[in-house]
Protein backbone atom coordinates (compact mmCIF):
# COMPACT_ATOMS: atom_id res chain seq x y z
CA UNK A 1 0.00 0.00 0.00
CA UNK A 2 1.23 3.18 -0.99
CA UNK A 3 0.33 6.68 0.31
CA UNK A 4 1.75 10.14 -0.12
CA UNK A 5 4.60 11.75 1.96
CA UNK A 6 4.02 14.94 3.42
CA UNK A 7 5.28 17.05 5.97
CA UNK A 8 1.85 17.30 8.19
CA UNK A 9 1.29 13.72 7.66
CA UNK A 10 -2.11 12.68 8.13
CA UNK A 11 -3.30 10.66 11.27
CA UNK A 12 -3.08 7.14 10.24
CA UNK A 13 -6.30 5.73 8.88
CA UNK A 14 -8.54 3.84 10.57
CA UNK A 15 -8.24 -0.14 10.13
CA UNK A 16 -11.47 -0.80 8.52
CA UNK A 17 -11.25 -4.38 10.56
CA UNK A 18 -10.80 -2.71 13.89
CA UNK A 19 -14.14 -3.41 14.82
CA UNK A 20 -16.53 -2.50 18.23
CA UNK A 21 -17.13 -5.37 20.74
CA UNK A 22 -20.78 -5.94 20.45
CA UNK A 23 -20.98 -9.19 22.63
CA UNK A 24 -23.48 -7.53 25.52
CA UNK A 25 -25.97 -5.98 23.04
CA UNK A 26 -29.36 -7.65 22.69
CA UNK A 27 -30.72 -8.73 18.88
CA UNK A 28 -33.82 -8.23 17.59
CA UNK A 29 -34.99 -10.96 14.79
CA UNK A 30 -38.21 -9.53 13.64
CA UNK A 31 -39.73 -12.30 11.24
CA UNK A 32 -37.98 -14.38 13.38
CA UNK A 33 -39.78 -17.23 12.42
CA UNK A 34 -39.44 -17.58 9.33
CA UNK A 35 -36.89 -19.42 7.86
CA UNK A 36 -34.31 -16.06 7.18
CA UNK A 37 -34.59 -15.36 10.29
CA UNK A 38 -34.94 -18.35 12.43
CA UNK A 39 -31.83 -19.42 10.82
CA UNK A 40 -30.05 -16.25 11.46
CA UNK A 41 -31.39 -15.63 15.10
CA UNK A 42 -29.93 -19.74 15.47
CA UNK A 43 -26.30 -18.65 14.55
CA UNK A 44 -26.13 -15.65 16.33
CA UNK A 45 -27.64 -17.20 19.50
CA UNK A 46 -25.29 -20.31 19.29
CA UNK A 47 -22.46 -17.73 18.58
CA UNK A 48 -23.61 -16.43 22.13
CA UNK A 49 -25.40 -13.68 21.47
CA UNK A 50 -28.46 -12.45 22.85
CA UNK A 51 -31.86 -12.87 20.88
CA UNK A 52 -35.07 -12.02 20.86
CA UNK A 53 -37.22 -13.52 17.88
CA UNK A 54 -40.48 -11.31 17.19
CA UNK A 55 -43.55 -12.46 15.18
CA UNK A 56 -47.39 -10.84 14.88
CA UNK A 57 -48.02 -13.37 17.41
CA UNK A 58 -46.55 -13.92 20.72
CA UNK A 59 -46.72 -17.49 21.17
CA UNK A 60 -45.72 -18.38 17.66
CA UNK A 61 -42.27 -16.76 18.99
CA UNK A 62 -42.02 -18.70 21.90
CA UNK A 63 -42.61 -21.77 20.55
CA UNK A 64 -39.80 -20.53 17.55
CA UNK A 65 -37.30 -19.72 20.40
CA UNK A 66 -38.11 -22.98 22.36
CA UNK A 67 -36.93 -24.89 19.62
CA UNK A 68 -33.77 -22.60 19.17
CA UNK A 69 -32.61 -23.32 22.50
CA UNK A 70 -29.22 -21.02 23.05
CA UNK A 71 -31.06 -18.87 25.25
CA UNK A 72 -33.36 -17.21 22.36
CA UNK A 73 -36.58 -15.67 23.71
CA UNK A 74 -39.71 -15.01 21.83
CA UNK A 75 -41.87 -11.97 21.81
CA UNK A 76 -44.70 -10.30 20.20
CA UNK A 77 -42.69 -8.30 17.52
CA UNK A 78 -43.30 -4.86 19.38
CA UNK A 79 -41.96 -5.70 22.57
CA UNK A 80 -38.71 -7.80 20.47
CA UNK A 81 -38.43 -4.11 19.42
CA UNK A 82 -38.45 -2.54 22.37
CA UNK A 83 -36.19 -4.68 24.92
CA UNK A 84 -33.60 -5.31 21.59
CA UNK A 85 -30.72 -2.79 20.74
CA UNK A 86 -30.08 -4.44 17.13
CA UNK A 87 -32.86 -5.28 15.61
CA UNK A 88 -32.88 -7.32 12.22
CA UNK A 89 -35.85 -6.92 10.10
CA UNK A 90 -36.27 -10.39 8.22
CA UNK A 91 -40.29 -10.20 7.44
CA UNK A 92 -41.22 -11.25 3.97
CA UNK A 93 -41.32 -8.07 1.87
CA UNK A 94 -45.16 -8.00 1.25
CA UNK A 95 -45.44 -7.17 4.87
CA UNK A 96 -42.45 -4.84 5.08
CA UNK A 97 -43.70 -1.28 4.87
CA UNK A 98 -46.65 -2.68 7.08
CA UNK A 99 -44.62 -3.88 10.12
CA UNK A 100 -42.12 -0.70 9.98
CA UNK A 101 -45.04 1.83 10.02
CA UNK A 102 -46.57 -0.27 13.15
CA UNK A 103 -42.88 0.04 15.19
CA UNK A 104 -41.81 3.44 14.69
CA UNK A 105 -41.77 4.33 18.27
CA UNK A 106 -40.14 1.09 19.00
CA UNK A 107 -37.82 1.23 17.18
CA UNK A 108 -37.21 4.83 17.31
CA UNK A 109 -33.10 5.05 18.00
CA UNK A 110 -32.83 1.43 17.68
CA UNK A 111 -30.14 -0.13 15.39
CA UNK A 112 -32.22 -1.51 12.34
CA UNK A 113 -30.54 -4.16 10.36
CA UNK A 114 -32.48 -4.67 6.93
CA UNK A 115 -32.20 -8.14 5.04
CA UNK A 116 -35.39 -8.33 3.32
CA UNK A 117 -35.46 -9.18 -0.44
CA UNK A 118 -37.78 -7.76 -2.92
CA UNK A 119 -38.13 -10.56 -5.20
CA UNK A 120 -40.88 -11.58 -8.01
CA UNK A 121 -41.57 -15.41 -9.11
CA UNK A 122 -42.77 -16.48 -12.08
CA UNK A 123 -42.68 -19.93 -14.09
CA UNK A 124 -39.02 -18.44 -15.35
CA UNK A 125 -38.03 -17.88 -11.61
CA UNK A 126 -37.50 -15.28 -10.07
CA UNK A 127 -36.81 -12.00 -10.43
CA UNK A 128 -36.09 -8.30 -8.85
CA UNK A 129 -38.84 -6.09 -7.74
CA UNK A 130 -37.86 -2.59 -7.36
CA UNK A 131 -39.48 -0.57 -4.44
CA UNK A 132 -40.31 3.37 -5.01
CA UNK A 133 -38.19 3.90 -2.48
CA UNK A 134 -35.10 2.35 -4.66
CA UNK A 135 -34.80 -0.52 -1.86
CA UNK A 136 -36.13 -2.30 0.94
CA UNK A 137 -33.35 -0.90 2.89
CA UNK A 138 -34.78 3.11 2.14
CA UNK A 139 -38.48 2.13 2.09
CA UNK A 140 -37.22 0.76 5.84
CA UNK A 141 -35.04 4.24 6.41
CA UNK A 142 -38.36 6.60 4.75
CA UNK A 143 -40.52 5.09 7.26
CA UNK A 144 -38.06 4.94 10.39
CA UNK A 145 -36.76 8.30 10.61
CA UNK A 146 -35.88 8.21 14.10
CA UNK A 147 -34.05 4.85 13.55
CA UNK A 148 -30.69 3.92 12.41
CA UNK A 149 -30.84 1.68 8.99
CA UNK A 150 -28.63 -0.38 7.67
CA UNK A 151 -28.88 -3.40 5.18
CA UNK A 152 -27.12 -6.57 5.49
CA UNK A 153 -27.62 -10.63 6.00
CA UNK A 154 -28.77 -10.90 2.38
CA UNK A 155 -27.37 -13.94 0.82
CA UNK A 156 -27.40 -16.36 3.32
CA UNK A 157 -28.64 -19.57 2.88
CA UNK A 158 -31.77 -20.50 5.39
CA UNK A 159 -30.63 -24.37 4.66
CA UNK A 160 -27.44 -23.73 5.87
CA UNK A 161 -28.17 -21.19 8.65
CA UNK A 162 -30.78 -23.52 10.23
CA UNK A 163 -28.66 -27.15 9.92
CA UNK A 164 -27.04 -27.68 13.15
CA UNK A 165 -24.16 -29.81 11.38
CA UNK A 166 -23.11 -26.71 9.62
CA UNK A 167 -20.00 -25.61 11.60
CA UNK A 168 -19.16 -23.01 9.56
CA UNK A 169 -21.15 -20.40 7.23
CA UNK A 170 -18.65 -19.94 4.43
CA UNK A 171 -19.91 -16.22 3.19
CA UNK A 172 -19.04 -12.34 3.30
CA UNK A 173 -21.74 -10.33 4.65
CA UNK A 174 -22.15 -7.20 2.64
CA UNK A 175 -22.82 -4.21 5.34
CA UNK A 176 -24.68 -1.24 3.79
CA UNK A 177 -25.35 2.49 5.24
CA UNK A 178 -24.58 5.73 5.86
CA UNK A 179 -23.24 6.25 9.35
CA UNK A 180 -19.56 3.95 9.87
CA UNK A 181 -20.45 3.29 13.46
CA UNK A 182 -23.81 2.03 13.07
CA UNK A 183 -22.14 -0.19 9.91
CA UNK A 184 -19.49 -1.34 11.99
CA UNK A 185 -22.07 -2.82 14.91
CA UNK A 186 -23.62 -4.90 12.08
CA UNK A 187 -19.94 -6.06 10.52
CA UNK A 188 -19.02 -7.21 14.05
CA UNK A 189 -21.98 -8.65 14.58
CA UNK A 190 -21.91 -10.71 11.37
CA UNK A 191 -18.01 -11.70 12.11
CA UNK A 192 -19.27 -13.32 14.95
CA UNK A 193 -20.56 -15.78 13.27
CA UNK A 194 -17.67 -19.04 12.31
CA UNK A 195 -16.85 -18.50 8.52
CA UNK A 196 -18.51 -14.77 7.56
CA UNK A 197 -17.27 -11.42 7.57
CA UNK A 198 -19.48 -8.53 7.93
CA UNK A 199 -18.08 -6.04 4.80
CA UNK A 200 -18.69 -2.65 4.26
CA UNK A 201 -20.10 -2.21 0.68
CA UNK A 202 -21.43 0.89 0.06
CA UNK A 203 -24.56 3.23 0.98
CA UNK A 204 -28.20 2.35 0.89
CA UNK A 205 -28.35 4.27 -2.55
CA UNK A 206 -26.55 0.86 -3.36
CA UNK A 207 -28.84 -1.46 -1.53
CA UNK A 208 -30.88 -2.30 -4.35
CA UNK A 209 -28.51 -4.50 -6.39
CA UNK A 210 -27.01 -6.26 -3.13
CA UNK A 211 -31.26 -7.25 -2.35
CA UNK A 212 -31.57 -8.08 -5.74
CA UNK A 213 -28.58 -10.47 -6.28
CA UNK A 214 -30.67 -13.37 -4.45
CA UNK A 215 -32.56 -13.98 -7.64
CA UNK A 216 -29.26 -14.96 -9.24
CA UNK A 217 -28.09 -16.72 -6.27
CA UNK A 218 -31.67 -19.06 -7.01
CA UNK A 219 -30.36 -19.65 -10.40
CA UNK A 220 -26.89 -20.16 -8.98
CA UNK A 221 -28.49 -22.79 -6.50
CA UNK A 222 -30.63 -24.48 -9.19
CA UNK A 223 -28.16 -24.98 -11.48
CA UNK A 224 -25.67 -26.02 -9.05
CA UNK A 225 -27.50 -27.84 -6.57
CA UNK A 226 -26.23 -25.81 -4.12
CA UNK A 227 -26.60 -22.78 -1.32
CA UNK A 228 -24.69 -20.42 -3.06
CA UNK A 229 -23.38 -17.63 -1.38
CA UNK A 230 -20.50 -14.86 -1.95
CA UNK A 231 -17.18 -13.97 -0.85
CA UNK A 232 -15.31 -10.74 -1.61
CA UNK A 233 -12.01 -11.50 -2.85
CA UNK A 234 -8.15 -9.19 -2.27
CA UNK A 235 -9.73 -8.18 1.08
CA UNK B 1 -28.76 -34.67 -3.37
CA UNK B 2 -32.07 -36.08 -3.52
CA UNK B 3 -34.39 -37.17 -6.63
CA UNK B 4 -37.69 -38.41 -7.30
CA UNK B 5 -37.80 -42.16 -8.27
CA UNK B 6 -39.73 -43.12 -10.91
CA UNK B 7 -40.54 -46.27 -12.96
CA UNK B 8 -39.26 -44.69 -16.15
CA UNK B 9 -35.92 -42.84 -14.69
CA UNK B 10 -34.91 -39.36 -16.20
CA UNK B 11 -31.69 -38.99 -18.34
CA UNK B 12 -29.00 -37.83 -16.36
CA UNK B 13 -28.44 -34.05 -15.52
CA UNK B 14 -25.74 -32.34 -17.24
CA UNK B 15 -22.77 -31.72 -15.24
CA UNK B 16 -22.91 -28.09 -15.17
CA UNK B 17 -19.15 -27.74 -15.16
CA UNK B 18 -18.51 -30.08 -18.60
CA UNK B 19 -17.80 -26.61 -20.89
CA UNK B 20 -17.63 -27.14 -24.55
CA UNK B 21 -14.30 -26.31 -25.94
CA UNK B 22 -13.88 -23.10 -26.96
CA UNK B 23 -9.46 -22.82 -27.99
CA UNK B 24 -10.28 -22.12 -31.53
CA UNK B 25 -12.93 -19.07 -31.23
CA UNK B 26 -11.55 -15.87 -32.43
CA UNK B 27 -12.58 -13.20 -29.40
CA UNK B 28 -12.94 -9.96 -30.45
CA UNK B 29 -13.31 -7.26 -28.09
CA UNK B 30 -15.06 -3.72 -28.95
CA UNK B 31 -13.83 -0.90 -26.81
CA UNK B 32 -10.39 -2.67 -26.43
CA UNK B 33 -8.26 0.32 -25.76
CA UNK B 34 -10.17 1.29 -22.33
CA UNK B 35 -8.92 -0.15 -18.86
CA UNK B 36 -11.66 -3.32 -18.43
CA UNK B 37 -11.05 -3.91 -22.47
CA UNK B 38 -7.43 -3.71 -22.92
CA UNK B 39 -7.49 -5.96 -19.49
CA UNK B 40 -9.51 -8.59 -20.92
CA UNK B 41 -7.85 -8.90 -24.42
CA UNK B 42 -4.13 -9.44 -22.25
CA UNK B 43 -5.84 -12.27 -20.39
CA UNK B 44 -7.80 -14.29 -23.14
CA UNK B 45 -4.80 -13.83 -25.44
CA UNK B 46 -2.10 -14.43 -22.52
CA UNK B 47 -4.31 -17.96 -21.80
CA UNK B 48 -3.75 -18.69 -25.29
CA UNK B 49 -7.18 -17.22 -27.00
CA UNK B 50 -6.61 -15.56 -30.87
CA UNK B 51 -8.06 -11.81 -29.26
CA UNK B 52 -8.97 -9.02 -31.54
CA UNK B 53 -9.55 -5.58 -30.39
CA UNK B 54 -11.71 -2.94 -31.73
CA UNK B 55 -11.88 0.65 -31.34
CA UNK B 56 -13.02 3.30 -33.20
CA UNK B 57 -9.97 4.10 -34.86
CA UNK B 58 -8.17 1.20 -36.45
CA UNK B 59 -4.38 2.87 -35.49
CA UNK B 60 -5.08 3.71 -32.09
CA UNK B 61 -6.56 -0.17 -31.68
CA UNK B 62 -3.45 -1.62 -33.63
CA UNK B 63 -1.27 0.28 -31.50
CA UNK B 64 -2.88 -0.97 -27.91
CA UNK B 65 -2.65 -4.51 -29.55
CA UNK B 66 1.07 -4.07 -30.15
CA UNK B 67 1.37 -2.98 -26.59
CA UNK B 68 -0.24 -6.19 -25.35
CA UNK B 69 1.20 -8.59 -27.52
CA UNK B 70 0.18 -12.46 -27.14
CA UNK B 71 -0.46 -11.99 -30.85
CA UNK B 72 -3.63 -9.53 -30.08
CA UNK B 73 -4.12 -7.86 -33.10
CA UNK B 74 -6.12 -4.13 -33.94
CA UNK B 75 -9.19 -3.23 -35.94
CA UNK B 76 -11.47 -1.44 -36.32
CA UNK B 77 -15.16 -1.84 -34.51
CA UNK B 78 -16.56 -3.02 -37.40
CA UNK B 79 -13.72 -5.57 -38.85
CA UNK B 80 -13.14 -6.54 -35.22
CA UNK B 81 -17.12 -7.88 -34.90
CA UNK B 82 -16.85 -9.49 -38.34
CA UNK B 83 -13.96 -11.41 -37.79
CA UNK B 84 -14.99 -12.42 -34.36
CA UNK B 85 -16.53 -15.48 -33.27
CA UNK B 86 -17.38 -14.21 -29.36
CA UNK B 87 -17.39 -10.25 -29.27
CA UNK B 88 -17.04 -9.06 -25.66
CA UNK B 89 -18.50 -5.24 -25.60
CA UNK B 90 -16.60 -2.78 -23.16
CA UNK B 91 -17.14 0.49 -24.58
CA UNK B 92 -18.19 3.16 -21.92
CA UNK B 93 -21.77 3.13 -21.34
CA UNK B 94 -22.76 6.50 -23.02
CA UNK B 95 -21.58 4.85 -26.22
CA UNK B 96 -22.91 1.57 -25.21
CA UNK B 97 -26.38 2.10 -27.83
CA UNK B 98 -24.79 3.87 -30.13
CA UNK B 99 -22.06 1.73 -30.89
CA UNK B 100 -24.07 -1.65 -30.55
CA UNK B 101 -26.99 0.42 -33.66
CA UNK B 102 -23.87 1.02 -35.99
CA UNK B 103 -22.57 -2.90 -35.84
CA UNK B 104 -26.03 -4.52 -35.76
CA UNK B 105 -25.28 -6.00 -39.22
CA UNK B 106 -21.43 -6.88 -38.09
CA UNK B 107 -22.96 -8.42 -35.12
CA UNK B 108 -25.50 -10.45 -36.74
CA UNK B 109 -25.37 -14.01 -35.22
CA UNK B 110 -22.33 -13.66 -33.50
CA UNK B 111 -21.97 -14.25 -29.40
CA UNK B 112 -21.86 -11.17 -28.03
CA UNK B 113 -20.74 -10.64 -24.26
CA UNK B 114 -21.96 -7.31 -22.67
CA UNK B 115 -19.86 -6.38 -19.74
CA UNK B 116 -21.04 -2.98 -19.16
CA UNK B 117 -21.92 -1.38 -16.01
CA UNK B 118 -23.98 1.59 -15.88
CA UNK B 119 -22.90 3.83 -13.16
CA UNK B 120 -23.16 7.62 -11.93
CA UNK B 121 -20.59 9.03 -10.15
CA UNK B 122 -20.95 11.95 -7.58
CA UNK B 123 -19.24 13.48 -4.47
CA UNK B 124 -21.16 10.22 -2.39
CA UNK B 125 -19.11 7.51 -5.07
CA UNK B 126 -20.59 5.39 -7.48
CA UNK B 127 -24.36 4.82 -7.98
CA UNK B 128 -26.48 2.49 -9.99
CA UNK B 129 -28.29 3.77 -13.40
CA UNK B 130 -31.35 1.82 -14.62
CA UNK B 131 -31.52 1.99 -18.43
CA UNK B 132 -35.18 2.10 -19.96
CA UNK B 133 -34.77 -1.69 -21.51
CA UNK B 134 -33.64 -2.91 -17.35
CA UNK B 135 -30.06 -2.94 -17.77
CA UNK B 136 -27.07 -2.84 -20.52
CA UNK B 137 -27.47 -6.02 -21.04
CA UNK B 138 -30.97 -6.25 -22.10
CA UNK B 139 -30.53 -2.80 -23.77
CA UNK B 140 -28.00 -5.35 -26.41
CA UNK B 141 -30.93 -7.97 -26.95
CA UNK B 142 -33.22 -5.27 -27.84
CA UNK B 143 -30.84 -3.54 -30.27
CA UNK B 144 -29.00 -6.59 -31.75
CA UNK B 145 -32.15 -9.12 -32.65
CA UNK B 146 -30.05 -11.15 -34.74
CA UNK B 147 -27.28 -11.60 -32.07
CA UNK B 148 -26.97 -13.83 -29.35
CA UNK B 149 -26.71 -11.86 -26.53
CA UNK B 150 -25.10 -12.62 -22.80
CA UNK B 151 -23.96 -10.74 -20.14
CA UNK B 152 -20.50 -11.79 -18.34
CA UNK B 153 -17.00 -9.93 -17.30
CA UNK B 154 -18.52 -7.15 -14.72
CA UNK B 155 -16.94 -7.35 -11.48
CA UNK B 156 -12.66 -7.56 -12.33
CA UNK B 157 -10.30 -5.25 -11.52
CA UNK B 158 -8.86 -3.54 -14.44
CA UNK B 159 -5.63 -2.75 -12.53
CA UNK B 160 -5.74 -6.69 -11.82
CA UNK B 161 -6.15 -7.98 -15.13
CA UNK B 162 -3.34 -5.64 -16.82
CA UNK B 163 -0.90 -6.06 -14.35
CA UNK B 164 1.93 -8.91 -15.98
CA UNK B 165 2.87 -10.10 -12.36
CA UNK B 166 -0.30 -11.20 -11.24
CA UNK B 167 -0.71 -15.02 -12.13
CA UNK B 168 -4.03 -15.56 -11.08
CA UNK B 169 -7.01 -13.62 -11.32
CA UNK B 170 -9.21 -14.84 -8.07
CA UNK B 171 -13.07 -14.49 -9.05
CA UNK B 172 -15.57 -15.83 -10.59
CA UNK B 173 -17.31 -14.65 -13.50
CA UNK B 174 -21.10 -14.70 -13.09
CA UNK B 175 -22.47 -15.50 -16.93
CA UNK B 176 -26.34 -14.54 -17.66
CA UNK B 177 -28.17 -15.65 -20.98
CA UNK B 178 -31.28 -16.92 -22.01
CA UNK B 179 -29.75 -19.91 -24.19
CA UNK B 180 -27.96 -22.60 -22.21
CA UNK B 181 -25.38 -23.44 -24.95
CA UNK B 182 -24.63 -19.49 -25.38
CA UNK B 183 -23.89 -18.96 -21.48
CA UNK B 184 -21.77 -22.19 -21.45
CA UNK B 185 -19.44 -20.85 -24.19
CA UNK B 186 -18.78 -17.14 -22.65
CA UNK B 187 -18.36 -19.70 -19.08
CA UNK B 188 -15.59 -21.73 -20.84
CA UNK B 189 -13.89 -18.64 -21.82
CA UNK B 190 -13.59 -17.18 -18.41
CA UNK B 191 -12.74 -20.54 -17.25
CA UNK B 192 -9.86 -20.83 -19.64
CA UNK B 193 -8.04 -17.22 -17.62
CA UNK B 194 -6.32 -19.04 -14.47
CA UNK B 195 -8.24 -18.28 -11.13
CA UNK B 196 -11.52 -17.38 -13.11
CA UNK B 197 -14.29 -19.66 -13.03
CA UNK B 198 -17.77 -19.19 -15.36
CA UNK B 199 -20.80 -19.40 -13.27
CA UNK B 200 -24.18 -19.18 -14.76
CA UNK B 201 -26.33 -17.06 -12.82
CA UNK B 202 -29.50 -16.04 -14.51
CA UNK B 203 -31.56 -14.58 -17.45
CA UNK B 204 -30.76 -11.50 -19.03
CA UNK B 205 -33.34 -9.72 -16.78
CA UNK B 206 -31.78 -10.55 -13.32
CA UNK B 207 -28.50 -8.69 -15.48
CA UNK B 208 -29.11 -4.89 -13.97
CA UNK B 209 -28.37 -5.87 -10.57
CA UNK B 210 -24.98 -7.78 -11.54
CA UNK B 211 -24.11 -4.57 -13.53
CA UNK B 212 -24.61 -2.56 -10.70
CA UNK B 213 -23.39 -4.37 -7.91
CA UNK B 214 -19.96 -2.68 -9.19
CA UNK B 215 -20.79 0.39 -7.70
CA UNK B 216 -20.93 -1.45 -4.47
CA UNK B 217 -17.40 -2.93 -5.27
CA UNK B 218 -16.08 0.51 -5.63
CA UNK B 219 -16.97 0.88 -2.09
CA UNK B 220 -15.03 -2.06 -0.77
CA UNK B 221 -12.19 -0.79 -2.55
CA UNK B 222 -12.25 2.57 -1.21
CA UNK B 223 -12.59 1.03 2.53
CA UNK B 224 -10.57 -1.49 2.20
CA UNK B 225 -7.39 -0.40 -0.29
CA UNK B 226 -8.23 -3.37 -2.31
CA UNK B 227 -9.40 -4.97 -5.91
CA UNK B 228 -12.36 -6.71 -4.63
CA UNK B 229 -13.65 -9.49 -6.79
CA UNK B 230 -16.34 -11.97 -6.23
CA UNK B 231 -16.48 -15.74 -5.15
CA UNK B 232 -19.66 -17.70 -4.70
CA UNK B 233 -19.38 -20.05 -2.24
CA UNK B 234 -20.37 -23.79 -2.10
CA UNK B 235 -20.59 -24.27 -5.58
Amino acid sequence: MTSPSSPAAPAPKKDPWDLPDVSGLVVGVLGGTGDQGRGLAYRLARAGQKVIIGSRAAERAQQAADELGHGVEGAENAECARRSDVVIVAVPWDGHAKTLESLREELSGKLVVDCVNPLGFDKKGAYALKPEEGSAAEQAAALLPDSRVTAAFHHLSAVLLSDPEVEEIETDVMVLGEVRADCEIVQALAGRIPGMRGVFAGRLRNAHQVESLVANLISVNRRYKAHAGVRLTDI
